[in-house]
């Protein structure tokens, strides 16, 4: 079941057949139902999750109590709460499944021990750590330098799955615009659908 | 005059004494004046770099033609442009000193010459790129989930030394409001200041 967690280590840094079977050995595949959650606020988040197959997302509940979406995670992609893993504090968001959804749990004391054994796994761990943040950047750039209707076309360019895939009201969050602007642009080209 | 870097790895993993001196070894300091920049839109960025002494800031001009800050970086943070280091393409960033400053540069060849001497030193750059990641994933955060004011009380709370020592305009920048905005938010609490 960590195949293809193991071809993703290897696109990236070489490893053993040891080492490959030392991180499937003490990793966890976890099925999630659509909509269910494998982190809630207030709980302390202490795994980093892979996706095999499906789709998540990382969003919180802000004060005019809308759903906030910070980050969606497709197929090989890691998704977490590093700052409530780093604090040990309770985290205020959720990692939901947005379909039903496998991931595989890396906890954070078995990360820790395997890291010791096997640095090019952590030296993986920081790679994708690293595109991570660049694309955290990427959208901060993309939210202060595009207009609400270069936003959604840049993304539909860019991830035309999740346009299939995400509902319409989750993209617009993640594009802090509106789900009738969407509906509107939409409308208006319909060769976007 | 890498001891001030060699002192902060030291905060997040175990080094050698001869780790520490191949680390001293490898790396370049470099003294800048106020205003001058280690990268310009264009070049391709090739470093990453530690701040010793003074303060650096990261942006991009945006198609309103005005300056957007990305990120600032203090004593004891390191900055740079993935993206660009990465992908090998030009960045469209500037990194400039705000104040005289001086910076430790770890070229992108020398660091991975370093790592595969050094596991340790891997781990350390992930630990503070993880940091650096969940500060812009707070900021993201705060940039959704605050009025204008809130968002300048919180930065000004938190960061007591930015506010005196970067010029208001780039502050506002940072927080995406105007500075004008916050002139009327001081002007109303003089013991802001």
């Amino acid at each position: 079941m960590s195949d293809q967690l193991i071809t993703h280590i290897r696109k990236f840094v070489q490893i053993t057949d040891e080492e490959a079977e030392l991180i499937s050995s003490k990793v966890t595949l976890i099925k999630l139902k659509k909509k269910s959650c494998v982190l809630t606020p207030g709980k302390i988040c202490k795994a980093n999750y892979f996706v095999v197959k499906g789709l998540m997302r990382l969003y919180f509940i802000s004060k005019k109590d809308i759903e906030q979406i910070t980050q969606f995670a497709l197929e090989n992609w890691w998704i977490t709460d590093y700052d409530s893993i780093d604090s040990k504090r309770p985290s205020h968001f959720y990692i939901q499944a947005i379909e039903d959804t496998e991931v595989i749990a890396l906890d954070q004391n078995i990360e820790n021990e395997l890291i010791a054994q096997i640095p090019a796994f952590d030296h993986y761990l920081r790679l994708v750590l690293q595109k991570a943040f660049t694309a955290s950047q990427r959208r901060m750039e993309m939210l202060n330098n595009m207009t609400d209707e270069e936003r959604y076309r840049n993304f539909s360019t860019r991830f035309p799955d999740f346009n299939q895939r995400v509902p319409q009201y989750m993209v617009a969050s993640y594009l802090s615009i509106t789900p009738q602007f969407i509906s509107r642009v939409r409308a208006r080209k319909p060769h976007i659908s």
